[in-house]
């Protein structure tokens, strides 16, 4: 009787979710070594250096205008806040997990973003006269893009694991996302302004595929922690709509300067604008009474940016754009309605946020409307430099047709979801180690882990009234026994 | 007996606000629209079309820096902030209403976006050569400025109807706006950059004029719903900040280019800080002992931005801009406390966000404050050639004088009061059939009929404390038998 | 005894924090003399002017984007949004004192950015030819950096204020800091483009010794009031956010156009990532269970932006960038674990908010970064013209070398800190005066003595069941009874 107990003590004891020596190890350590790495690898590019003063005269350059810190900085400061507002708030939503839905997005994308600048330098912008990576402000934009990859990935296993392990997640995301992004940006020559395929397809199989890695056949998805409050979802919002406004800068912020960021952001602003609309429609025709669901409009609403993002620069059109927009509303909504609880019961993928509607489908999608639209694109539309320029036609690539670069388009997808499932089941493997402090099923969705909570003062009437209630109990029962 | 109890029954049940198939039916058929229209006539214009690259070298332009992109897109950003978030979640102060002024906000104004779009591109941005809207940056400015009007609108019914009405609302809103805007800037050749008059006077009657078609006699403004908690209020603070901090933007933003977009916004925010001291004064003055009360820091803290609106892109001066934010913050808060009683209990207008106070009045001033100051320019102020640039005196209006530019100016003012109350007359006319699912007067300010709401957590611990308190009072009764 | 009861009664009887005369005084007053100074001396310099049109055809400069608007106001609208969103969030974290911390923050903002105006005007931009200060974007954003050392100094006395003493605080910290900064930038010839030593490090010590001349021996810093409730620590993580995110715009905003607002912004970016992760690492080691504490996550993360603000414009290298803001997210938790409570029992300094683990010593270190790395300039890492350029070698000081430099850098810190502390001890002095309206020791950190509450819904259940359990007993006693 006595071993039975002891056995089932140890099955049902808490799984030590403390983090007080691995977390701080992580940090410092990895911290250090971006400081070693950045010191011997990162230095300012031309634009950012001091000696630009001169160099902007030996090139008669006529104004400091023409520095790319004016074309990019305000699209640069509207990434930066979907990556940490944007992102952050939208993890909020449940009722007990807003300090880990924000938090954590902001120390993973705080680390992600200096391991990118050095990843993504190596790729793309290596000096190789003196083998130093130099940066300027559009390698900040690229590691925000990198660092959003790993967000999305945190959106499946939101609430299920330590922050240790997304620490991991992170590091292994953020270097098989540039080896993705070369593969398909440069080997491929693939074009993918607002990353449908380099980041959000990518991020969402990596995600789903560590999510299923670490499926949890006992967590009860409907437990009381897993779901929302009223104002956890306003907070919710606030992440939805930062994402939603500022998506148009998201997907034109790496365009080329004039036209190409111009149109980028005219087909993203419309593109989103159908999507809220169809949302709308899918999420109220599907219920009971016709009443909107709030997890519809704080994601699918979104969807449309993911799905223009590839094709953003090129010539959509606006109707294109609505079209587009149009279509990944319906599907994503259903895709909350019908395709997650499918995953979570046959194929034990559990995705907390639904990455696979938000970002999933509708980055596939981007892929194929981008392969379409390269595809279709013609000298008539584009005009003969603005189709080499647009689709960069030069170099290695000064035959390349439109129809052959749709080919290209499509063979990126595929590497993309290669790398997001191959990837994450890897990283999913490492992550089941029993190390690295993951919370036990019923801690899940919990902020009390890992986060320090106050008393709450809603508690407190509550409390105070019991022990008043307790007192008048043994008041009473003392005036029985009197 | 019976026949009177079913009768009861029947006048006590509660109206029909399944929207299952309205909604959804609006929604698809309205965005189909307008993907068939965008088809037909909206194309982009040259700063965003592929063909740039062409054009720019034909027209000899320097740099791609000179595209509109450049000078208008952050302010855009700002603006769309102001739209989505601003009156958004301005409109969350409701206890039980944050989903709605949040999230039907987000409905409206992404609908609006694009029939604005539309209707705006035919007045104004019509290429005859080929019968297309060509569109850029500024057409997506316009947009979401026409979209404020019916958002200001929306505002006066706030919590009183379903989301169907809304659509409906802005679906003309934006018609009446285009309309009376052709008129108002290119008819009578009036000047309002930040639209005191096209936006906020128009908004503001036409929002009024359907809440007064709309009363509702029964309502208890004063019931359980119809306030804050505190939390909603510091929600609400969002919204303000918002509006407050990009106003600049927002007056600034379709200006001329370089001393006009500059000066606008130095004025709009100078009136800005000395509206928010005033109100404070007022706010605390009125109150009984001197406490400041939130609805007035969060909303006529705004009404010197609305008030500067026409004139923030004249030579106002500094000292101006200040006289202008004094005089406002003083009238809005006055307003709140006295006007809005005054206008339910004797002009039968339930006015839910006080938009007379923030939109009506101080649009009109600013109208008026317009007129005077363009009828007050000089050459002397603003040097020849500033005074024909920063009035447009070119073309049809080239012998256009500033005393009579002042009059156009006040026949402005007049145009957008007449709309608005006329076109919100008919639109509330049609939005008191009753197809439409609006709510029951005692489900008004709740989110309950249009929304899947949470189960609140607040609500747990009480439940289980009630029930250990039965068992507790069963025991003690028990022991009482015993 | 009667006597004695009456001595109590009036010792215990509330402080008078009726504010009903003295708040809207103020108000009305200064911003009536705000109006006549601004008459008397502000006006429009030649970029925000009507002559702007002639003025640039004179002067022969291309285009209208050369006008500094474009360069700075995506910049300005970023501080902007820091002030009062950042600013006014961050402070928001306590449960009953979230309207009193944006609140407040709003009013002395908007107030003291006016003054501020002035105050620097006399001193940076009067022309002297007409006696008149000429402002235009950068008059606005050094107001607004202006305005910040103010707000710095509230996060001490956060809660334990009339707002009639913040204004009186904002009166002479706004004054004192443009003295402050005029000795430090022009007379000593410090650079200091973030502010690390003019706006953090003077702010902080002003705010500190006000507090500790406001000590209240009797206040229980652990009372029910002061701390955090769940969602008020979401609320402050928007100000964290945005603190966070614009920072790069806050360093970068009055730099030189060109290299060095690029160069400024990358660093800031560098060293707000690094503390973010030894701000966890500390937060996490240094707790029983490795929990994170939301004090730490909200303020420390902050600590590398201030201190590369001095440096930020310098060669400091992406490498320095790191390491600066590793170590100062190491000292400001640390700070918040002993240095604030130490501060408090041993040296009577009560700081509500911890600015000086914020903003005293990480602006302190930045100062000393700042000599160190402008001592160690040379023209082989700058270049020879950007050497001058960025430390401003011309006229007066065009004799002067980077070691020497280095001198005027640290005296640059004496002078904020004697004025921080100088000026502090007198306005506080001030502020002891007992007419200003501040709340007793038991209504500190609560916003009913000046705000209007609502009431919350919250309270409701609780209250309805307590009237139950109150029936429940009486039916049981009542059975008792019988």
């Amino acid at each position: 009787m006595g071993g039975v107990q002891s056995f089932r003590e140890l099955c049902d004891r808490p799984k030590n979710t403390n983090v007080r020596l691995s977390l701080p190890a992580v940090c410092f350590v990895w911290q250090i070594a971006m400081i070693i790495l950045f010191g011997i690898f990162i230095r300012y590019d031309e634009e950012s250096d001091a000696h630009w003063i001169e160099h902007r005269k030996h090139k008669n350059i006529s104004s400091d205008i023409e520095n790319d810190f004016y074309f990019r900085y305000p699209s640069f400061q509207d990434v930066h806040v979907m990556i940490f507002v944007g992102f952050g708030f939208l993890m909020t939503f449940l009722k007990r997990y807003s300090f880990g839905g924000v938090g954590f997005n902001f120390l993973i994308a705080a680390f992600g973003l200096q391991w990118a600048l050095l990843m993504q330098g190596w790729f793309h912008s290596l000096d190789y006269t003196d083998g130093k990576i130099k940066i300027g402000i559009e390698n900040l934009i690229n590691a925000d893009f990198c660092v959003a990859g790993c967000l999305i990935a945190y959106g499946a296993i939101l609430g299920k694991v330590s922050p240790v392990q997304l620490m991991v997640l992170t590091l292994f995301g953020i270097t098989l996302f540039a080896v993705e992004e070369f593969i398909i940006l440069n080997l491929i020559h693939a074009r993918d302004a607002g990353g449908s395929m380099v980041i959000h397809t990518f991020g969402a199989y990596y995600g789903l595929s560590i999510s299923a890695m670490l499926y949890r056949p006992n967590l009860d998805q409907s437990s009381a922690l897993h779901g929302s409050v009223y104002h956890s979802d306003v907070f919710a919002m606030i992440g939805t709509l930062y994402l939603w406004m500022f998506w148009p800068s998201f997907n034109s912020a790496i365009t080329d300067h004039g036209d190409a960021q111009h149109r980028a952001a005219i087909n993203t602003y419309l593109a989103l604008a159908a999507t809220v609309l169809t949302t709308m429609a899918i999420s109220s025709l599907f219920q009971k009474h016709g009443k909107l669901d709030m997890v519809h409009i704080q994601n699918s609403t979104l969807a449309g940016g993911v799905a223009v993002g590839t094709a953003a620069e090129f010539m959509l059109m606006p109707y294109g754009s609505l079209i587009v927009g149009f279509c990944c509303g319906i599907i994503s909504t259903l895709g909350y309605i019908y395709l997650t609880p499918f995953m979570e019961k046959y194929l034990k993928i559990q995705d907390t946020c639904g990455i696979h509607n938000l970002h999933g489908m509708p980055g596939v999608i981007g892929g194929i409307v981008g392969a379409i639209t390269a595809a279709a694109a013609s000298e008539a539309v584009y005009g003969q430099e603005g189709l080499i320029n647009t689709f960069d036609f030069v170099g290695d690539f000064k035959d390349m047709v439109p129809s052959k670069q749709g080919g290209h388009q499509a063979a990126g997808i595929c590497v993309a979801v290669c790398f997001g499932i191959g990837g994450g089941v890897i990283v999913g493997g490492i992550l089941r180690l029993p190390i690295w402090g993951d919370p036990a099923d019923d801690s899940c969705f919990d902020d009390e882990p890992y986060w320090e909570l106050p008393e709450d003062e809603e508690s407190i009437p509550p409390i105070v009234q019991y022990n008043n209630h307790m007192r008048n109990k043994d008041e009473i029962m003392d005036s029985n026994i009197v």
